[in-house]
């Protein structure tokens, strides 16, 4: 019934920290790594490994640089069972020196985040990240805006030049639809031959689980969720369900339901994240959020008529 | 790029009232009913018209009865363009004589909901709503506990003895993965050869837009939806997605937008409904979400591994 090659990669502490400039507490990063440890997640993403020359560390929380030390705190007592770390690289916005070998990290596995545009850093990172000997993926990020012959392009060049374990499909403005899922899973298996395809969807229009489901029908083998749906604006896939649907027996999901009440729903209270009229506008216009994040925190968030003809007429002009 | 042979049905104060036992104001319905002529939406669900013997007027609002008068004033004064009205009978709690001929009503369509052990009720009211004058449906609930050879008998039936213009699969439960709509809308088409096939889907686990697609794939051509997904528990497919995603330049999004806003977010201090880890977990589980929704209105509501420990229990005594 379940398939084994699924890994499930959950992804609460970086994706969420878009949302705070990943200034989680060290206790939220503990009790979700100590948690999902329990559950018997695949990969547990504690944030990202970002260069402090792009990011200030006044603004941004240790979560957006990941430092060695920080994260030995969040493992510190306890039992990872079968579970592994990773953190992402912007392919933009981050450096190879900040890799240490992985004989000295806690770190298993590099994530390398990246437009179309920026292939060969990308692959400059990913191959860093597997000559110091850790695994890697790499995630194109904004895929509803990327296409042939481009997108053709620097998939062959990722089968190629790299080694990395998975290539990402990364919805980043939940925009797509299942048939889309469909095509750019094919569209990618026609370069990727010799890797997995993970997928990554955003929640805009509440699709971000169904669009795991289609890319797992479709063969995609690495899936990303978060708890609770956690993330930027609209959220990513919550993890209870795809552990849910996945029925592998490895799993558990007592430990994160615990995790959801105890950890997660707290954060409500600082960060909202979710379903609303404004991220739902974004992702059927095909447009990055942030606008209606900027929206959501002014004076008049419920007035969508106005927010969409604000967007609308953007898009028109 | 649109389909035109598909049909919306907002079912937003029908399915809304199992929320509040149809305690909407009559502002409330009229705002909704106006918003949604303007939208273009092809058939408005005002309610139900059940038995006054089986539900009492004391504990249920008009618009679990669906008195004529009642719905004269709500339509008073709005120009309902294509839109149509329908009403819903519950094929075990409602009666033929309740409706009138349909020269004598603002009802355009009588939706039946039945289990599949009432079928020859819900025949029997489909019949009677055909002779009065009425459009009809016969909507099948809580599809995820029916099958062959019982469901195939009942549909070989509805497509023999009625004239019902679709038969619906409902999923009550929001249990249903994309790959159990595809087998379902399949079996049906097995026997329902002269009518459309409907899908209403709940949201349990945040599928009930994306089922909804995968339905309109398969041929579906009957579709529902409430306003900001309003409705019993976790609720229904949001119309405002639904729009989004069909295309039809007859729709109009922004009347949508401005009853959510203005008419649906304020009931939100009165009615809790949307993706609640009680709820998720009675949709994993294909239960009804009754036992979810008394937890969520008890002492302790936040306590999922409790409630997870108590609905398993019962499932595998």
């Amino acid at each position: 019934m379940f398939r084994p090659e699924i890994k499930v990669v959950d992804c609460t502490i970086r994706d969420g920290g878009l949302a705070n400039n990943s200034n989680f507490s060290l206790e939220t990063v503990h009790g979700v790594y100590k948690a999902l440890c329990a559950s018997g997640v695949d990969y547990v993403e504690l944030g990202y490994r970002n260069s402090k020359k792009m990011f200030s560390t006044d603004e941004f929380g240790p979560w957006r640089f990941c430092d060695e030390a920080d994260l030995r705190k969040v493992v510190e007592g306890v039992d990872p069972g079968t579970t592994k770390i990773c953190v992402m690289q912007d392919a933009h916005k981050a450096e190879a020196e900040d890799v240490l070998p992985s004989s000295e990290s806690v770190v298993d596995m590099i994530r390398v985040a990246t437009y179309v545009k920026d292939v060969d850093k990308a692959i400059h990172l990913a191959n860093n990240a597997t000559e110091k000997g850790y695994d890697c993926t790499i995630n194109i990020m904004a895929i509803s805006h990327e296409g042939p012959p481009f997108l053709d392009e620097a998939l062959q060049q990722m089968e190629e030049e790299t080694s990395a374990k998975a290539v990402y499909v990364v919805d980043s403005f939940g925009a797509l639809y299942s048939e889309e899922v469909d095509y750019l899973i094919e569209r990618y298996r026609m370069y990727i031959k010799t890797k997995e395809i993970g997928v990554h969807f955003h929640n805009n229009q509440q699709l971000a689980f169904a669009n795991t489901i289609e890319g797992i029908i479709k063969g995609a083998n690495y899936v990303d969720g978060t708890l609770y749906g956690l993330g930027r604006a609209a959220g990513n896939c919550p993890l209870e369900l795809l552990l849910g649907f996945l029925k592998n027996p490895k799993f558990n999901i007592v430990p994160v339901l615990d995790a959801v009440a105890k950890v997660i729903l707290p954060l409500k209270k600082e960060i909202e994240w979710g379903y609303h009229i404004p991220y739902m506008l974004t992702g059927i216009l095909d447009q990055h959020p942030q606008e209606a994040m900027e929206w959501m925190d002014g004076p008049d968030k419920d007035n969508f008529v106005e927010f969409y003809q604000q967007i609308t007429e953007e898009v028109e002009a």
